[in-house]
């Protein structure tokens, strides 16, 4: 069980990085720093099964008040009270993730503007998505009045990443979604930046009501958490084998709640040959490489021209790699590519440099025939987390679809073309949308904005529900159930359905949005 | 594994009702009357996995052109192909389920006019969510162009209930939705009326395009089609233990699909003191033994003060049952209501009228104390498909929010109040707003209007999954699933994301919908 509080993609928590059992003693989770693999602050106790019930019995007597509040400002207030306290956070989780003070103030920038976001959708009003019909007695069947609007879910359960220690953590996209859709959130914190976890829950915790914001530390809370009958619904970033172990046990309920995991995702990326520049292969390096290959969108599959390798070569070759963020995550992408070289279907073609010390590894790119990589799809196809990139190469971009098409899901395709490529591109956006989230055109898919537009999301494994994003303003949705009121009293019903629609926001009337 | 095929709410598919395998040949699905309980028509193959394959495949190859085609006509063009055969599939059905043919009539025209409104969903388009954000360097990340949609999830798998020979079957919600979502179907016919189910098979197979409408029969079939690779998302009506282990089946697939399941629901409906009148004594009793109480939104437990049950009693005394649809869901409704006759926990307070022969059942009408009711919850919540209810009385109203809190999930969950109670009818929907997905008001359950505005949904054991519909305009949003695009050319977009708005659509551009 102890996979289930992985981390993103494949690195598991074993070893090092969290969740040490002191013999005789309650477990605990102690940071470490990845650039000397020494320990780091102070531990955090795991959580008890008695804490983690009274944490979910304060979040369910939280929830009516907190789905009726003006939570907007609450949002505001979150994000400004860590923003108030960057430099702490910032120096806090680069003592645990050796990601660089400039990414992680970029990250919590990120995080604040996410919440600042979702206080905008919820006064904007249109995520209520309601729905006002007058009756019409004469339809087959009769139609009564019916006014539909949609409302928490309840209590829910966030599972939090090693990756961003910021934006897919405790303050990150999925409990930011979950409070601005009137949830109370209870966070299983990542043993890889306890520290980072205990401040950051400390600011939501002092700006929200009491029983809205809640975090556990362990793997056994994690599992009791997703099991308890407070929590109605989960939100997990992390790796395939860790989220499918959840997801199952979310389904395996006497009550399956709905579970969103992000797992595994190999990006793919196709060079059409009028791309195949010098740009585009440092482009790659450069995404292929940032946060140390760290990232649910890095483009670890390239469909390349086979006379584009040696540039591809060349710009890895040219790449640093860094420290990885745990001992496990380390020593899971080394045994990985290792494997790799080792092996005879692939071909190492480059090797970027690595710093000394701590968790370090070096970028890494193979490279492989298309009718070799077709016949070997589902192993060649494995995430290798970390900065290893795989060259799939062609000869004639029309062998690409039929392959493309039997790739995982992914969170995100693709493409590089100038205008001499475009119907090709535009044939293999086609193939791309049945298996990923978000296609990109002559840009790399590391990088992910928070916008209206944004889909963070795809087809297993990279989701367990194709249905929903986990960045974006729609994120908020998966922690909303519609409700009808059907012939109700005008001052019974919820102000979002009142005639007078005293929230001034955008509705349906008989069909018709304004 | 024969309750896979269940009919809803509790009726399994065993005995005469169909699946009976021929010695030596291959089985098959045969109906019968329920008035007789005598065969009636000739025999269904059951699908052989060659076959099922076969459709499966064809439902694949159909996929991208149907996603792709104008769907509203071919919606309408089914519709009118249904009611041009009106007389025929009427007669059919009535001889297979004896619902009889006024109700069969306006059940079929129900059918048609839902398939009607979702060409109007179509041709409104706000349903594909297209959103269009400008590029912001400026803000943090970076927002790079990115326009998103919904496009269909690719083929599905419908299950089709008993109890609605047409609305909730071949053609019926689940179908029609996912057809407007540009999923080809394949349905898994219900066992109870198979000569329906194929006459409704060759309409819709005469109308739309090849590989987009499939039909299936047999509980093998059903178990090969959730598991089948070209499946992405399964709808289900039907009861829970036949509900539950698809969906454990369909969660468990190597690639798990979205699995949305209506199954049982208990229906509360209060009865405050102020409404406690000889009408809503008669509305109870017509609407409990409504199509022989044969509904999903069945009001099978009734809050009412002490005063009220011999009004109650006296209605349902003078009610009338009728045949069942199937011999087994006879003779579970006849030990379910035996059980609770016999036992101590509940008194029989009332009997109706029930016909001559086939499978008829009378009327049942129980009364328990609501502290009794409390103690023994799980076992007083049981639902009893057919025409039996039970009234729980109370002595104050103030006592029943803790209780209603308590109740499993429902579809729908009523409160009939006068003005004087008007009050207390408002602490009441706050909490059966938790519990049901359709709130009522001084009216029944029974009869689920086509809208807009329609939510016919709720908490587990209602549905599988409290975030959908499986009527009215929203339902179409389970089958769909979003996909941004980043950077791409003008040419190379779907026309919903198009900057002219070629399709005319609602969007939301920058935030902002128009």
């Amino acid at each position: 069980m102890s996979e289930l509080a992985s981390s993103p993609s494949g690195a598991g928590s074993f070893g090092r990085e969290g969740g040490e059992r002191q013999r005789g003693g309650p477990a605990s989770e102690q940071g470490f720093d990845p650039r000397t693999g020494q320990p780091v602050g102070t531990p955090v106790e795991s959580t008890s099964d008695s804490l983690l019930d009274q944490i979910c019995a304060l979040a369910t007597k939280s929830a009516a008040s907190w789905a009726a509040a003006d939570r907007a400002p609450y949002l505001e207030r979150v994000a400004d009270a860590l923003d108030a306290e960057s430099e702490l956070l910032v120096s806090t989780a680069d003592a645990e993730t050796a990601l660089g003070v400039p990414r992680l103030t970029g990250e919590l920038k990120r995080t604040t503007n996410q919440l600042r976001l979702f206080a905008e959708v919820l006064r904007e009003g249109s995520y209520l998505e309601a729905t006002l019909d007058s009756a019409d007695p004469d339809t087959v069947p009769p139609r009564p009045v019916l006014r539909r609007v949609l409302r928490s879910i309840g209590p829910v359960a966030v599972f939090a990443a090693s990756n961003f220690p910021f934006a897919f953590s405790v303050a990150g996209g999925d409990t930011a979604s979950a409070l601005a859709a009137g949830s109370p959130v209870v966070v299983k914190a990542h043993p890889g930046h306890p520290a980072t976890s205990r401040e950051t829950a400390r600011i939501l915790t002092n700006v929200l009501p009491e029983g809205v914001f809640g975090i556990v530390h362990g793997v056994e809370a994690g599992v009791r958490l997703v099991r308890h009958p407070a929590i109605k619904a989960v939100g997990f970033t992390g790796s395939t084998t860790g989220g499918r172990a959840l997801f199952d046990l979310a389904s395996s309920r006497p009550d399956p709640i709905p579970f969103y995991g992000e797992l595994g995702s190999v990006n793919p990326t196709v060079v059409l040959p009028s791309a195949a520049t010098e740009q585009t292969a440092t482009g790659f390096a450069a995404s292929l490489t940032m946060g140390v290959g760290q990232f649910c969108t890095n483009p670890g599959l390239l469909f390349a021209p086979a006379g584009f390798v040696e540039s591809l070569a060349a710009a890895v070759t040219g790449s640093s790699g860094g420290v990885m963020l745990n001992e496990r995550m380390q020593h899971t992408y080394q045994s990985g590519v290792d494997g790799l070289a080792a092996g005879e279907l692939v071909e190492l073609v480059a090797t970027g440099t690595a710093p000394e010390g701590g968790w370090a590894v070096a970028p890494k790119l193979f490279a492989v025939e298309l009718k070799t990589f077709a016949a070997n799809l589902e192993v060649l196809t494995e995430e290798h987390f970390g900065p290893a990139g795989l060259v799939v190469t062609y000869t004639d971009p029309a062998e690409l679809p039929e392959v493309l098409a039997q790739l995982p899901g992914s969170l995100t395709a693709t493409v590089h073309a100038e205008a001499a490529d475009h119907a090709v591109a535009g044939q293999l956006a086609e193939v791309l949308a049945g298996i990923a989230g978000r296609l990109i055109f002559n840009a790399w898919p590391t990088g992910v904005a928070v916008a209206w537009g944004m889909q963070h999301g795809g087809p297993w494994p990279a989701t367990t529900n194709p249905l929903h994003t986990s960045v974006g303003a729609t994120a908020i949705r998966r922690w909303l159930v519609p409700i009808s009121y059907q012939g109700w009293p005008e001052e019974l019903l919820p102000p979002a359905l009142r005639a007078d629609n005293p929230l001034a926001i955008p509705r349906r009337t008989n069909g018709t949005l304004s």
